[in-house]
């Protein structure tokens, strides 16, 4: 698959639908954000974008509650939902994005494994979570998540 | 100069001062985080990023203030003023960084050229603003825009 003419496909169905699209990302450290605005135009859907480094950036600045990262980790299903469904809706936006993985090289475990990836995309409609492991160098594994995220808006 | 070099020392030279660092950034779109935490180990210094893409995310997200986006235009010595300090101040860190331009190809004007960009670092002694014009494609335009980061925390 042609990585970019995706991405273009993607950006410019976004604007043709008329959807606004506001991201959270943690282990993917700009990157989703900052390919969805190399298209020209993007500024007409990609309203804003959070690089949610820290649990603290999570919690002050999309809301994520610390008792669920206590409870879960903050690579879990339900930080990645509640990054989605927060930065949706803090943005007055129609599809909210949120990720968090284990880019690696380290920082993984048996249980969470380096390549773990959550990824929610939240719309009006409902805020879904699907959970990839893509084990390859730190480069390679955000480009792998920007694959699944382009997948995800096409499908809803 | 070897940009990616050149990163990787700027990074690791934040982590052994114990420096941390927050971005806003606006016409990169999200590349400056995205190449800070391509550097393994930059989420010891990187706490977190913010695209603010429209004027709304400005004020919302990094509280710039309206009036000087009205008074100044979006892109502005103010503007990249207020992203650096405020975003610093926000984030709790020690250095701020705010970056506000045009990225191009659309959206230039006689007096505010495609290739336009106001770059801000804040610290705890001083908040400075530099003026750059980078004329080429987007893409060289955001590695442009990183070079000067990388001199600025260098020179702070």
């Amino acid at each position: 698959m042609d990585l970019n003419k995706n991405l273009n496909d993607v950006v410019n169905l976004l604007i043709n639908n008329g959807k606004t699209i506001a991201i959270a990302e943690s282990c993917t450290g700009g990157f989703i954000s900052h390919m969805i605005t190399n298209i020209p135009g993007a500024s007409k859907t990609f309203d804003r974008g959070f690089v949610c480094y820290s649990n603290e950036a999570k919690i002050d600045v999309i809301n994520v509650e610390p008792e669920v990262i206590k409870k879960f980790g903050a690579v879990s299903e339900e930080v990645a939902r509640q990054l989605a469904y927060n930065v949706r809706i803090l943005s007055n936006v129609d599809i909210g994005i949120g990720i968090t993985g284990i880019a690696g090289p380290t920082g993984g475990t048996p249980e969470k494994p380096v390549g773990l990836v959550y990824i929610g995309i939240s719309t009006e409609e409902d805020t879904i979570v699907e959970k990839n492991i893509f084990q390859t160098d730190r480069i390679n594994f955000k480009a792998k998540v920007l694959e699944r995220v382009l997948q995800l808006i096409k499908k809803n």
